[in-house]
């Protein structure tokens, strides 16, 4: 049985039949992605601002300077949404108005709560970095006192989240069918391209761990 | 000479130093992602809403059907900020809290203007398609009358946008320099994966076009 929507405001009203509102869904897609975008208002004015999250059980954490006006402005606990979106590909149609993209996409809405606690705010910081690179905390040091002072983290709960996600060949109308033009999927994905690039103070002969290998193995173009 | 922020709205505060303001900069950015974020807020709530978009001129351009939300919120000029990021390597740090990421951002802010006359209206959908594959408008059907109709076409000037890019190594901290861990960029890009997929009711030999191949050569991982 297809999941109702959270609240009536997560529901997706154009194409129903791309939307999922199962949590084993939604965390696939966010657990995929590297940056979502926050949007929040400022003055009357909507901002959609990039930065990186990580999801950690039910909820999504993002971070910044205390001193940024995002992390200001969202510690007040104003309505935010988070915005997650993966390209899968390009479709080509034979009509120019069926051209579409393959995609899977999440959209939270509600408020973001600061984390104060420490042990919880050390946790938070570890699921970003766990997330840029599985068994990368161990290996490097962990945020300082002061550190953790200047950085506002921030837990958007996943309560009100939905995806939509497009899969599939184009869908033409009948009579272009017979058009004597290609048409279908060019598949994308965002891969690792080329050697790591090693920090130039980095002593000669340092080893990538298996932390680094692990995830250029996950997004190396596969033969 | 930087050039300056075009509004203090579009001004970057955090990291100025990646700040661009200069057109051919924004262009750059826009022109090479697929997929915008549409800002806008709905009863009181902020939403992040993916969408496929071109840049045309001086405008982005983006479309949805008539009857959606978000084209009919869009449509009566309520502020709109369109977000565009393109995620370029994940910068691996030696502590914690350095870890970042390469990106390149554009953040437009302003109202979308629904596009009514019908020269200009296909002109829009021209660009929309020729974005997904330059070439590709001369080989596929135009948009009937009735498809024009159905579908709100909405231009928001670039008049006050803002960019925002990371480049280069990991920057920690002095003390932090001697840990024996391995630190640099991971280089990403999206990527045409594999072989494109034909439509299912493609006619057997039906060859890519020009259109076809040039995108899968530009987006093609290089060997």
């Amino acid at each position: 049985m297809r999941e109702a929507a959270p609240s009536d405001r997560t529901k997706v009203h154009r194409h129903p039949e791309r939307a999922r509102y199962d949590r084993p869904s939604i965390d696939a897609i966010l657990d995929d992605a590297y940056v979502c975008h926050l949007g929040f208002r400022v003055e009357g004015q909507p901002f959609g601002i990039p930065t990186m999250f990580a999801r950690d059980g039910d909820r999504v954490i993002v971070h910044g300077s205390a001193a940024s006006r995002m992390t200001k402005t969202l510690a007040t606990g104003v309505p935010v949404s988070v915005a997650v979106t993966l390209l899968d590909g390009l479709v080509l149609a034979r009509s120019a108005t069926h051209h579409s993209m393959n995609y899977r996409s999440v959209v939270v809405v509600g408020h973001a709560q600061p984390i104060e606690d420490r042990v919880d705010k050390v946790a938070a910081m570890r699921a970003l970095v766990e997330r840029i690179a599985p068994g990368r905390w161990e290996r490097v040091r962990e945020p300082s006192d002061a550190e953790l002072r200047s950085t506002t983290i921030l837990a958007v709960p996943l309560d009100e989240a939905s995806a939509k996600v497009r899969t599939g060949p184009p869908v033409d109308d009948e009579e272009d069918l017979s058009r004597d033009v290609w048409a279908g999927v060019l598949p994308l994905a965002p891969t690792a391209m080329g050697e790591p690039i090693p920090d130039p103070g980095l002593p000669a002969g340092t080893h990538l761990g298996s932390d680094v290998r692990g995830v250029l193995e996950r997004l190396r173009p596969k033969p």
